[in-house]
C-alpha cells in the first residue's frame, strides 16, 4: 500500500472507494466519490440543524434509522437543496443506483451533497458518475476521495490514526471538506470517516457525539449550520476487535479518543484552509466559571468580523477580544480578565498591559497565532479554532454563484 | 437660522452647541462636542448591553438616575473602555470639568466616548477641548457636533422632525455616528437627540425605548453591543407644550412617532455608512407566524457574511438567504416560503424559480436592494436594515488601531 492509501479513507481494513468526474463542477475536476465497505457496516452521523436541510440530508437521516450500510456516496458541484420534492426524489435515485451496482438495500447507502443551493442535480451526469467510479473502486483510489469532495476548498483534508484494541489493530480515517468560512453555517461541511472496529451501532452514535463536541463543534456555532452539512462514520468490524457493545468501557473510551483525534485534525485543517485564510487562529478559554461560559466566550471571539479582521492585519487588538468576550452572554467578572497572544499577555485584570508591538507584531507574523483568555475565575477550559478574515473571502464569496 | 442649523442638534429651541479640535483623533479632526440645554432638561438613554462596558456609561449610567440634566460631551478619538479604574476617574473628571463651565451639578452632564478600545484618554487635551467647545457655544453650530463625532463614519448624520401638539411645534433633532459595520456589536454607535418638547421622564424614557425597538434595534443583534453604545435623549420643554406626563396619551403617541422617525432616519443612515459598505439592504420579513420569528429571521439575514457578500457581488443568491432564515432558529414551514428581491420573485414554496438574472442584475445594480421574505404563515411583520459587505470593510478593520 502507498504512503498516500495508507492514511486515505480506504485504509481500514475492508473499505474501498472510487472517483469520478461527471461534469458538476465547473472547474472540472473530479466531483464525485463512493466509499464502499466491503462487509455490512454500522453507521452514525450528525446532520445539519437548519431547518433548511437539503434533500440529502432528509434521505440519509431516513437511511441512518436502518441497521446496517454499505456505502456513501457524495457529489461537489451542487447542494441539492431547496430543490423541493423533486431534488428529493433526485436524492433517493442517486442512492438506488448505488444499490443496484451493491445489490444492497438503498437504506444501505447515504447520501450527500455540496455546491450551490437551489439548482437540481443533474441525474444523467450523477448517473454516470456513479458508473465511472464504482468500475474505479479500489484501495488505492482512497486519497483521491478528499479531493473530489472539495468545492473552494484549496487542499484536501485526511487524517487518521491506529489504535491496539485486544491485541487488533485498529484504524480510523477520515476527510472533509471546508466550510466556506470557518463555521458551517457558511458554507457545507461534509466529513466521512471509516473504521474497521467492530463496534455496535448505539455506541458508535455516541462516540460521535462525543468526538464533535470536542472538534467540529468547537470551529463552528452550535446550530449555526449550512442545509447540507453531514458527518458520517462507518464501522464495519474487519479489525475483529471484541465487539464494543456499550458506552462504557475501556474500548469505548480508547476508541472515542482516537475518533475524536481524527475528528479534531479534520476540524483544524478545515479552520485553517477557511475561504480567504492566511492564519490559523486558536482560542483558549481557560479558568472559566463553567463550561458553557467558556464555549459562549470561545465561540463570541472566533466569530467576531472584528477579531477576524484584526488577525489579518497582524494588530493585537486585545480590547476587540476583551469586546467580544462582553457581549458573549457568558457570567463573568471582567475586572480578572488577562489575555495572551501567543505568550505575550497584552491585558491583565480587564484593562491593557504596557507591551511591546515589536514583539506582537513578530507574533502575528506566523500563520498560525493562539489567543488566550484566561478569566482566573473558575475551572473550565474550551480550545476552539478559526481563521483570519481577510479581502479573499469577500472576493470569493461575492461571485460565487455566478 | 441657516438651512443646516435649522436640521441640527442645536435646532430645538433652548438647546445650543460648541465643538473643537482637541488632539484625539489621530486626522487632526474636530473630535469633542457639547450640547448644552438652556434650561433643566429630562434625559432618557439606552446603553450597551456588553458585559465589558466603556468608563462614560458606567458614569452616564450614574448620571441618568438624577432629576434634571443640561449638557452631553463626547469625544470621538478613544473610547475610554477596558482602561479601570484611571479610565473611570477620567470619565467622571470630563463631567466635572463640563459642571464647573455650567455651574451645574455633574450628575446633570452625560459623557460619551468612541474610538480605540483599552487606551486612557490624555485629559489635558480632552480639558483643553471643553474650554473650546464651551467657548464655542451656539446655535450655529449645531451642524458641526454630527462631524465631531464621527470614527470611520464617512460622512455625519443627522435628522429632524417637528410635530404640533396643543398648538405649539416642537422640534426633535438627533444626530449619530456609525456602528463599524452595521450592528452596535462591530464598534461604537453613539447618537444624541434633543426636543423642546415638554415630557415627563419616565414618559421619555418609554418612548425611546418604543423607538430604539423599531428603529437601531432594527440595524443590530438584540444585545450584540459594543462597549460603548449610548443613546440619550434631553428633553427641555422649550416649546411649552401641555407636559406629557405619562406614557397613555394622543400627545403620547405623536410625541413617540416623531422620535421613532428621527430614530430610524438616523439608524438607516448608519447602515448605509457602514465600513465599506456601497449598497443600504432593507430587509421585510412577511406574514411571518410571529414577530420575534420574524425577528430572528431578518436579524439572520441581516448579518449573514453570505447573504451580504453575494449582495456585493450583485449576485441573486437566494438559497443563503434562505439557508440563513432557516438557521435563524424561528419555527416555521420552509415549503411556503416565497422570496423576492425588488420586485422579482426568486424562490417560492421554499424551491427556486425561473428567473430573468438580467432583471435580477438591474435591481441589484442599485445602492438600495430590497430583500423580502413572505413567509405566508402568519401576520407579522419586521423591517431590518443593514449593507452588503466588501473588501473595503476588511480593509478598514484589519488596520484600525495601528
Amino acid at each position: 500500500m502507498s504512503k498516500a492509501a495508507e492514511f486515505s479513507i480506504a485504509a481500514p481494513k475492508g473499505f474501498i472507494a472510487g472517483t469520478a468526474r461527471c461534469g458538476l463542477k465547473k472547474n472540472g475536476g473530479e466531483d464525485l466519490a463512493i466509499v464502499f465497505s466491503e462487509r455490512p457496516a454500522v453507521a452514525a452521523a450528525v446532520f445539519t440543524r437548519n431547518l433548511v436541510c437539503a434533500a440529502p440530508v432528509v434521505v440519509s437521516r431516513e437511511h441512518l434509522k436502518y441497521r446496517s450500510h454499505r456505502a456513501i456516496v457524495v457529489n461537489s458541484g451542487g447542494a441539492n437543496a431547496c430543490t423541493g420534492e423533486a431534488g428529493l426524489q433526485d436524492a433517493r435515485r442517486t442512492a438506488e443506483i448505488v444499490a443496484e451496482y451493491f445489490s444492497c438495500d438503498e437504506r444501505e447507502v447515504l447520501v450527500a451533497s455540496t455546491g450551490v443551493i437551489g439548482v437540481r442535480l443533474d441525474m444523467t451526469k450523477v448517473g454516470s458518475g456513479i458508473r465511472t467510479a464504482t468500475a474505479a473502486l479500489s484501495r488505492k483510489a482512497g486519497p483521491r476521495v478528499a479531493a473530489a469532495i472539495m468545492s473552494t476548498d484549496t487542499r484536501p483534508k485526511l487524517a487518521s490514526r491506529s489504535i491496539r484494541l485486544n491485541g487488533k489493530r485498529i484504524v480510523i480515517a477520515g476527510v472533509a471538506k471546508g466550510a466556506g468560512m470557518i463555521h458551517p453555517n457558511m458554507a457545507t461541511l461534509l466529513s466521512f470517516v471509516t473504521t474497521d472496529a467492530a463496534i455496535s451501532k448505539p455506541a458508535l452514535q455516541t462516540a460521535l457525539r462525543e468526538a464533535v463536541k470536542r472538534s467540529f463543534n468547537r470551529v463552528s456555532v452550535d446550530g449555526d449550520t449550512s442545509t447540507n452539512d453531514t458527518l458520517a462514520v462507518l464501522a464495519n468490524g474487519a479489525a475483529e476487535n471484541t465487539l464494543i457493545a456499550k458506552a462504557a468501557s475501556a474500548e469505548f473510551e480508547t476508541f472515542t479518543r482516537a475518533l475524536t483525534d481524527v475528528c479534531r485534525d479534520l476540524a483544524i485543517q478545515v479552520a485553517r484552509d477557511g475561504e480567504g485564510a492566511r492564519k490559523l487562529i486558536t482560542i483558549r478559554i481557560r479558568r472559566a466559571p463553567t463550561e458553557r461560559d467558556a464555549e459562549r466566550i470561545a465561540v463570541a471571539i472566533a466569530t467576531s468580523p472584528l477579531v477576524k479582521t484584526a488577525i489579518a492585519g497582524q494588530d493585537a487588538n486585545w480590547g476587540r477580544i476583551l469586546a467580544a468576550a462582553g457581549r458573549s452572554g457568558a457570567k463573568f467578572d471582567v475586572s480578572k480578565v488577562e489575555i495572551r497572544i501567543g505568550d505575550l499577555a497584552v491585558a491583565r485584570r480587564g484593562a491593557g498591559l504596557q507591551f511591546s508591538e515589536a514583539r506582537a507584531l513578530e507574533i502575528l507574523k506566523h500563520d498560525e497565532v493562539t489567543i488566550t483568555v484566561d478569566l482566573h475565575q473558575g475551572e473550565s477550559e474550551v480550545t476552539e479554532w478559526t481563521c483570519d478574515l481577510t479581502e479573499g473571502y469577500i472576493r470569493i464569496n461575492a461571485d460565487y454563484r455566478t
